[in-house]
């Protein structure tokens, strides 16, 4: 089985909103990019800072994303993102779905590229490692 | 009793950080607004956005703020915000405590001013309304 | 003729960026909706501010949006945005090209609502006003 | 003479703002950093980038700022910065006054660690390099 989940809850606040009274969306993708994070954590049982040090892992830069925007969502709304991944060799797929009350406000996915430093210090792809996969039931 | 406080614990994003590994500082003031509003939301049992609907209220702009930076953090960081307010008679002062672990790594003040909007639509200040102040116990 | 282009010039700071030293990308959605704006200020005369008092205009929402990321950027870099439009009849795609030294760094496609209040106040979408095709040439 | 000073023009962005349709602070707090980089960069004829490679230098902390917000600025707003700088022997004061058509919206001013990396890779405060001084006429 490839694919495993996580969801939290994020409070929109005052200033993640324009002055239409509703999200800019560029909050959005901070919220996704935490969700990210998020989702690897409750999997690997260790946080992102703690994955650059323990991991053969540089970080996982995005090379493609996708979002649509049904509902508006406003300060003060407690949203729901629930964040899966499918995981390819050395990338893999994330899917954010943002609900509010039940009903899905916006939907985003992400293709990342998992990555090392090769000897000049520069990002290289790199295979998800082994334990990762492991991890998810990969 | 003119002092509450509301405490809450907020992670450090990626995103949040910079080149330098620790957080670029206006995200501070970011999670320092919003723990303002936390503050009021658990003082009132309302959200901002209602109390824009059942308040004279139309928000509480900054007049001037002061903070000091002792100790960075990091992504994947859980920080403590302390955040306590005292009374005036239009305005107030907020002051946020944000530690990691116990420790203290930053401190803020602010001023902030209670507004309306007049016949105009323009804000203008306004006495802190009695229902708030003593839902404070003020 | 139903395409016009705005090219701007924008600097990456230090702020713009991850513990990784490049962008981190939700800031490209911040460059992108201001790109956005530039391209009707251009074209129109006139700011986005100025469009709410002048014109049939209540904001145009992001209906959905897709980015590919194929260089990083850094701090101190000055790229390059050429954003071009194509409506429809209530709504409109952009594109946004973001280049460093001739290089293509990123590329963006929106789908935007051209947007007016109804009689409640609440966002309803609404015909891109003929004077603004005419300001396009479209 | 030890203060030179430096002035550039910044538009106010829809996403810069919030609800009240004015600017959310914590934006003010980017501009001012972005600021901050713009003197140093006119003064040495080099990007903040550029003084990683070629200084003692691994970057300015804030250890303390203060700001006061005497009128709102708005999306649509070009506004003005004229940032000066007062050099101590391993820290530095920055004052930012932000204008709006001669007219002071926000003032704020920040005292900045000098620091270079140690053995450990922790950055240390160090003073500020005498060709940094030179350039400022310090």
């Amino acid at each position: 089985m490839a694919t495993v989940s996580n969801t939290r809850t994020v409070r929109i606040e005052w200033g993640d909103c324009d002055p239409a009274g509703i999200i800019f969306y560029p909050r959005y993708f901070e919220i996704f990019d935490a969700s990210t994070a998020a989702l690897f954590e409750r999997a690997l049982g260790i946080t992102k800072a703690e994955m650059f040090k323990t991991l053969e892992f540089s970080g996982w830069p995005l090379a493609r994303t996708q979002a649509r925007f049904l509902k508006p969502t406003r300060f003060g709304d407690d949203v729901t993102v629930e964040t899966t991944v499918n995981f390819g060799r050395s990338s893999f797929e994330i899917v954010h779905r943002l609900s509010l009350k039940g009903e899905l406000c916006a939907e985003c996915s992400e293709k990342r590229v998992w990555t090392v430093r090769d000897a000049q210090g520069h990002l290289k792809s790199h295979p998800v490692p082994e334990e990762v996969r492991a991890k998810f039931g990969a």
